[in-house]
């Protein structure tokens, strides 16, 4: 098995952040920021008919992230959890994934809601988000505070 | 920015598909099959709470993946699709993305339903699954037909 595995960026997050500090630390709630994923016009061809999904899956780089460490605070937690029960951007391997609704398209641009990362975020891959596959309501929420 | 990321897997994936052959390829139903994730034991604290919920979302590497096609043939469709609109793992970047269930924790082994890749399946990451990022039953199908 190979050790290790290579990812070139397909486009590029656009979002009102320009820092870290500047995005919502809210647990509990879905992000409703407006934003817009830029792919690199080299793969227009693989968005054919991507405008038909409402939802997308968007797999990107954490690309400011620091470290490796395997505990961490949750945002305004006084407790510690293993990194892989959060969603912390500081991470062994530091891929995140977003579930965004597709606003409209306009060539290769794609206009989204509910986008919580820094301008300028790699994005590794898209996906069309499908209930069958991705949408689990019943989920628990795990240790996070009841709402 | 970075041209590149590169990711060094944290475990793989037991399953019972030794060959992409016998991997079920429906579409509109989620995987039932059972199999588990088994983490590095190097990462075991990273793991800490992620016992108290019910589905995680599993990263990982479409290892076996050939080409980068931009346009795709769904499983059993004749029509053809942007590949960023379909869930093929031959894609720019072959990255995979699994919701699973979390039946049992064993250590550093979980056990979980759900998986429908190959057994030895490279695993780059795990987060808990929750609903307010993750579930949008809402979403439409797209191009899928109707079930």
């Amino acid at each position: 098995m190979k050790d290790q595995f290579t990812y070139t960026p397909i486009g590029v997050l656009r979002t009102a952040y320009r820092s870290t500090d500047e995005i919502p630390k809210t647990l509990g709630q879905a992000p409703t920021a407006e934003g817009a994923i830029e792919i690199d016009p080299a793969f227009k061809d693989g968005l054919l008919d991507i405008d038909r999904f409402t939802h997308l899956l968007v797999i990107f780089a954490f690309h400011r992230s620091e470290g490796k460490p395997l505990r961490v605070y949750p945002p305004g937690q006084e407790k510690e959890r293993g990194v892989f029960a959060t969603r912390s951007p500081h991470r062994p391997n530091a891929i995140g994934i977003l579930t965004v609704e597709l606003l409209s398209r306009e060539g290769t641009r794609l206009n989204v809601r509910g986008v919580d990362v820094l301008d300028g975020t790699p994005v590794l891959d898209i996906k069309p988000y499908l209930t069958h596959f991705d949408s689990r309501p019943e989920a628990s929420q795990g240790w996070l505070p009841d709402s």
